[in-house]
């Protein structure tokens, strides 16, 4: 893509309504622009980080076996009715009515409509099994919309729900999720802890939310230190494994770790001194186990083996897709802007002419976005008449992780540059060299 | 894809609400659910669908550098009131307030919200041409919704909107959407002919509707035959060229196509007698071109080359993507169910296996959805035990374009069955010939 045709409004100043530093850089590097309180537009550049984000979580989701579908984003009342969930859930909830008086809601989660399809639709065990996932647009009507899409009105979240036929079932769904939300975080760039939680509005009797570490998290945690040193990194998972999901499962969270909605200090103490931490926490997602609470109230049976209807046992299980960009955003970035983990940014690579309109230089550009885009890989050439400092400013604003620097000088004596935003070290070669080097680079990350 | 780890809930009965074909069919093969009056929850089938087409339409609009971005679906109302269309919009457009009686909108479009962004962050004609697009949900609250998504109020649009410097760029910008939305339609399988249009509540001098004939369709069109001759086929089209896109806007414009709000008995009179036709059209997609009405209206201003302030000049491009799904079925359909065309199938090819439980059928049959997978083609294989004469119909049904039919006797001889859900003709083959032609169909449809 030649920046020259590209649409990026990078801001030189610094918008006065952001208070945290993902949202200051969202909108310098012209990622979003809100359009009303919390609800934003997606500028192109923040467009393709969300789809990056939500491509991750389709792959993860399919991986082990989930299947996609889609909700719509209005609801009627009458299962929430049915639930009794509607009067559970307080302003939050957008609630309106149509043309005709029906009363609608923009929905908040999706419990009641997925049940409603099972129960429309599966009537035997044999059908068990079952988990549906989507990624759709929610609205939360939050009272004080703040921190940028972080805590947006208008969101992107992935739900899913299991279906099972058995607690015993619907434990392996949960914990078969919890290890695919720890891969899928991990090929974000993200370290996302999962923590005992409180089940609030959903109900229910196991849930954990991940949490990423970051000084502007809005959730204080507790956690012993180790917690920290515990990656997925590249395991064989096999997700239809019992056992295998189940250690898993016990080795990421038999370790103290809390948000301060569940922390206790008593069992705190037992935690070698030298080992306890406190700091702040974003979350990032949840699991809830909470058994027949939503098919006993919608009636939601299936034929046992036995012949006898049979309540199904539930969960549900949510990533903040919109809100991630925020989080990665806290957790990686620097004085001079953002700073994409390889897995999530927008272009692969970024490419800067140092003399726009020189011959020789413009062609070694144009050969390097072809030949990169040849590999199945994409690149932000920036071919606008500009300084190079300006250049270079942008290139680190908007945080593309590698930056080939194409000059005359260089050129002349057949190198380029490629420098990583992360460390800023540089290094000449090739542009052959340059380009083999960044494919290499992200093919651990494909 | 393994059926029986897959959600797809064939119905045997027609539900009594559809009246026409490609709901009662879409309803039957387990694509939707509807969950309050036009409004539905896309199951599985339906979604993969939906996904192919939202692909094929992203893949057109880039290709000719259009650029993705997407903005939310709720607004405010502050800048509808600026552009005057806050009243001239009835009460298909849902409004509400939210929490703090702050008045909003479920947004039935989008000109007001992407002028308001370009308009913020373009300051000189040296950033045009510009046009920008999103595939967002929607709202229009129809009185009396039917048709299922044909007619449904939450639905999927493409809209896309370009920002040109004069009257004559904008033009150009027009000619290269009709050009574009030609080739995207034909991907889909689906002749979509252009047909002077009504601008409606949309204001401004030139519009195009695309309309797929169909006897189910909304509105009834005149045209001169000759138009259905005509394709874009693989022609090399470079849409940049002014004047190639002229011509082929011309080609496919200048003979007699219009719905019945623009026809004109008086110039249909001039087209021959024979080749006068009437008939049922379902509108797929529409251009306009609105000169500076939107810009005007909400101050949208670039530094001319002569340094003075120029108004925008601006249209806007629709693309019905949930809408389409409903039109492709009532283009291509029999008595046994659907009949994808093979850009916008759900999987690319069925395995049938006749049968199940036998370990050489069993195992041929894996084989297959292997092979076809490693292709980086997709299967759904009916792995079910039931009667080969229940598969044979479900996969009618469902209307996937080939099936590879695998049963003892064949393998016996070496051979399976390939099967077009189209012309019902079988051949015997090998199946490693079978994956080889499906490759080879499949390799002209990318």
């Amino acid at each position: 893509m030649r920046l020259s045709r590209y649409f990026l409004p990078v801001l030189k100043e610094t918008p006065a309504e952001a208070q945290i530093v993902s949202h200051r850089l969202m909108l310098r590097a012209g990622m979003i622009k809100q359009s009303s309180a919390g609800i934003y537009s997606w500028l192109p550049l923040g467009y393709r980080v969300l789809k990056r984000i939500e491509q991750i979580v389709h792959e993860e989701q399919q991986r082990v076996g989930h299947i996609p579908m889609l909700m719509p984003t209005l609801q009627s009342v009458d299962l929430w009715r049915e639930s009794g969930r509607y009067d559970a859930f307080g302003d939050e909830m957008l609630r309106f009515t149509d043309r005709q008086d029906r009363e609608m809601l923009y929905g908040p989660t999706n419990e009641e409509l997925i049940t409603d399809i099972v129960r429309s639709n599966v009537g035997s065990y044999k059908q068990l099994p079952l988990t549906l996932y989507h990624i759709q647009w929610k609205f939360r009507d939050e009272m004080r919309p703040r921190f940028g899409v972080m805590r947006g009105r208008e969101f992107l979240m992935k739900d899913g729900y299991n279906f099972d036929l058995t607690r015993e079932d619907a434990l392996h769904a949960y914990n078969r999720h919890l290890v695919s939300y720890l891969r899928t975080y991990e090929r974000m760039g993200l370290q996302a802890i999962p923590m005992r939680a409180d089940p609030g509005a959903m109900g229910g009797d196991d849930t954990h939310e991940f949490l990423v570490l970051a000084d502007t998290g809005e959730s204080e945690v507790f956690y012993d230190s180790e917690v920290t040193d515990i990656t997925l990194g590249q395991r064989d998972i096999d997700y239809d494994d019992v056992d295998q999901c189940a250690a898993v499962m016990e080795e990421f969270t038999a370790r103290y770790a809390r948000t301060d909605e569940t922390h206790d200090e008593a069992i705190f103490a037992d935690v070698p001194e030298e080992r306890r931490r406190s700091a702040r926490g974003i979350e990032v997602g949840q699991i809830f186990y909470f058994g027949t609470k939503y098919s006993d109230a919608l009636g939601a049976t299936v034929q046992g083996p036995d012949g006898k209807p049979t309540a199904l046992h539930m969960g549900s299980h949510g990533i903040g897709v919109s809100r991630l960009l925020g989080a990665i955003i806290e957790a990686s970035h620097d004085d001079k802007g953002i700073i994409w983990p390889e897995g999530v940014t927008p272009f692969h690579v970024g490419i800067v002419n140092l003399k726009q309109g020189d011959a020789a230089t413009d062609s070694a550009c144009e050969g390097i976005l072809n030949a990169v885009e040849a590999e199945g890989l994409t690149a932000l050439y920036d071919d606008r008449k500009d300084r190079a400092g300006a250049k270079f400013a942008t290139m680190d604003l908007i945080g593309l992780p590698w930056r080939i620097t194409v000059g005359p000088r260089g050129l002349g004596n057949g190198v380029v540059e490629l420098t990583s935003r992360r460390t800023g070290e540089s290094e000449e070669m090739s542009a052959e060299a340059a380009i083999a080097r960044v494919k290499e680079i992200y093919a651990a990350h494909m």
